[in-house]
């Protein structure tokens, strides 16, 4: 790491911040809003917006690409050498929609400071990071002439519709997208605990619909001579896990790969940390399928499978004497690496398929699924970032092992097999609510940190040699 | 049987029958909606309607009785002699109210003949019974001077809501209530194959709910850790029956009372004519639960249970992944002779709370219950019956035992403990729907049907003793 060069930019970013919040102010009055067709011609404003200034800044093949949806954006800089690693960095430029703007304290498209707070919609989802890093990329760019790694930039549009788009635009542009590690650039920034996401588990939706009689038959009639497709549907969930909370499904945990004695260490120190108050949060006296693991190892290292929701019949005021004609349940199943997602489902699949008979039809519906991501906890992405919080917050973050699904993530692992760290920019709150704000100090603080970043990565990481 | 006698009622009523159909519809123009606070006064004015042609055709101590609903209405006639039984006759002269008065052809309450059919709310359900009963009792009291059998005469006004009133009624006036047998008027009366269900099931019907954590919580988060009450719903219902069909609640079948070869016999040829039809209409090509027993016996003669309505959780579009706070289903259980309602509740309570455990709570609400009857198919009253559809229709009726309930039936055996049986005068049809009709020959049909069977009363049950 070159000391000097890093300072520079350091000192740059400083010097010029009240000028990287004026134009991220300008960036958050553009009304991005994905989910809403009056604002496509705001979407490709932005798109216009982020290019041009990559271009300014000294990125190069800067450029806005048609998908099937909205456009992403790309830009690149390869001089840093053959012996550098490349870098994917991964935002996006779209924002929620303003459910209730009667709800804002301030209009959400005009950025107001209150409190050293900046509100604004988009502002901590995920703008903050797509302008910070693009502050980061000047800084060093102005600064030192150079960045100390290749960088290859991608923004999408459609982070808050699901992404739909990114994956087949992956698939399709490997060689553009190609890298040695993908920096996903989305999530909060939390100077006093700072945390890197190190893996994440997949998902596998599901809807089962059963089908019985052509119509709704009187139980007084019919019932004990037709089969009820309400307990045909009990007794496919009856079915799906043990009394130990183990699931049934034949094959089901396969692929799972086992943690290892770091993994472990690393499981119970991040429970130390926020175990008590996620088990406090569930507002549950006692907990369940404890013979399967501790807590944090059965909802971060194994993968569960819950009912989330099931229909049928009559279940408003009162009673109706019937047998429903059908019934039905949702389900998420969420998996662990080594675990496929597509493999998973179709276990699944068979397994409900199997309770169908001359008496009842299944329809098992696989919805959207998500692969699971795992990146080595020492890993040379993951130290350079720790390395930039020693740097700017002076200390290391905590490790966490997510439950939940990080599409994007585990997509982009999939699609291009690389290994990728996440440092979000969204030191603020209300996300997805009236009043989103950032706290600018956090935020400035947040690009010093991403130009540390940048800068340990370079030595952290070899080029394994697979750029374009 | 006084033949005489018989044939000078007969003789009377159709003598009379055009003013028996003027009156009629003079009953019909009362809009007695018992769902609508409303027509209060018109239930008021129809009970004193009743009272005053009871006094007026020779009825004795006619009077309208309050009850916590709408009133009730009894007069008697008790000068058959000791020898004769005595006969409780039940109707109601409530109607359903007018959910769509655009789809009837002619004003509900203003009755019209179309092509022999006179269309009117009530005609068909239950106001003819009313006044044929009535009628019947005139032309025996005005051809002969007195009635072959003692009467009581009991009209209630609130079956369209479920007579939740008769049962306190009857269980505080059995003294002014008791006789030797009942004969409930409601129910279709159909020339070319007349019925008389002599056996119909009871029921009782719960619900259950499931108590987990506080509040809904991410599946991702707590998926493994928390017990979902979707799941543990799904374990109730998978336990009720093995895979033959039969109900694993412990003790679920202890009183059920075996078939007799008779009624097997008759339940066999109810079936040759019925069955086809049934099976038909359920539009389902394999039935369930063979090894029980035939599809006749399920379905009349042995106990089930159906759920017939589930709910928690997310189940509109798309998935919500959650573990809901709480699930819950709702139930019907359809019991037999000499089953117990209060009893098979507490059964299915005890069974379902055996799934509570440090996890979850639940919750049993046993609603309405309905007490089973079944008569001597051989006895003394429906052998009368059978006689007047001999004389009236040239053939005796088909037996039928009902797979569903008929509350205020099992409620009267149950409280009175008389042998019972059932003449209705409907010979129509649309009683809850616009349109309803009824066709007023085959109503006088009834009405000399009714005078048979009040002969043929007299000679084949003797009188038991216990009338006040």
């Amino acid at each position: 790491m070159n000391n000097t060069s890093l300072q520079s930019a350091i000192q740059y970013a400083h010097d010029h911040r009240d000028r990287f919040r004026a134009e991220f102010e300008d960036l958050l009055r553009i009304p991005s809003i994905s989910m809403d067709a009056a604002h496509q011609a705001d979407i490709e404003h932005c798109a216009d917006v982020l290019v041009a200034e990559m271009s300014r800044i000294g990125l190069e093949n800067c450029r806005v690409i048609a998908t099937r949806g909205h456009p992403v954006v790309y830009g690149e800089w390869l001089h840093a050498g053959d012996n550098k690693p490349t870098i994917l960095l991964y935002a996006h430029y779209d924002v929620q929609p303003i459910a209730r703007p009667d709800l804002w304290d301030s209009p959400p498209f005009e950025p107001t400071m209150r409190d050293g707070k900046l509100y604004a919609r988009g502002c901590v989802d995920d703008k903050c990071s797509v302008w910070g890093n693009l502050k980061a990329f000047e800084a060093m760019l102005a600064a030192n002439g150079a960045l100390p790694v290749n960088v290859k930039v991608f923004f999408e549009a459609e982070e808050e519709l699901g992404s739909p788009n990114v994956q087949p635009f992956v698939v399709a542009n490997k060689d553009l997208l190609n890298a040695d590690t993908l920096l996903l650039s989305d999530g909060p920034f939390v100077p006093e605990q700072p945390v890197i996401g190190y893996t994440v588990r997949g998902t596998v939706m599901a809807e089962v619909t059963v089908h019985g009689p052509p119509h709704d038959l009187h139980s007084g009639r019919y019932g004990g001579a037709v089969q009820n497709p309400l307990h045909v549907v009990a007794n496919i969930i009856a079915s799906l896990h043990d009394t130990s909370g183990r699931v049934q499904i034949a094959g089901f945990y396969d692929d799972v790969r086992p943690l290892t004695d770091e993994e472990r260490a690393l499981l119970d120190e991040m429970w130390q940390t926020v175990g008590a108050s996620l088990e406090a949060a569930a507002g549950v006296e006692h907990f369940w399928g404890q013979a399967m693991g501790s807590f944090a190892e059965r909802t971060t290292a194994l993968p569960t499978l819950d009912v989330n929701g099931l229909w049928g019949g009559h279940s408003g005021d009162g009673i109706q004497s019937i047998i429903p004609s059908s019934a039905g349940f949702k389900v998420t199943i969420r998996i662990v690496a080594d675990q496929n997602p597509h493999k998973v489902g179709e276990l699944f699949k068979q397994h409900v398929l199997s309770f169908a008979d001359e008496t009842v039809t299944i329809a098992v519906n696989l919805l959207d699924v998500s692969w699971p991501f795992t990146m080595a906890a020492d890993g040379a992405p993951i130290e350079a970032l720790q390395r930039a919080f020693e740097a700017t917050l002076g200390r290391r973050a905590m490790l966490l092992r997510h439950g939940g699904a990080l599409p994007i993530g585990g997509m982009f692992q999939h699609e291009l097999g690389i290994p990728m760290t996440m440092l979000g920019f969204g030191a603020g709150d209300n996300s997805h609510a009236p009043n989103e704000y950032i706290a600018v100090d956090n935020w400035h603080l947040a690009i010093a940190t991403a130009i540390h970043f940048y800068h340990h990565l370079a030595d952290t990481m070899m080029n394994v040699g697979n750029t374009s």
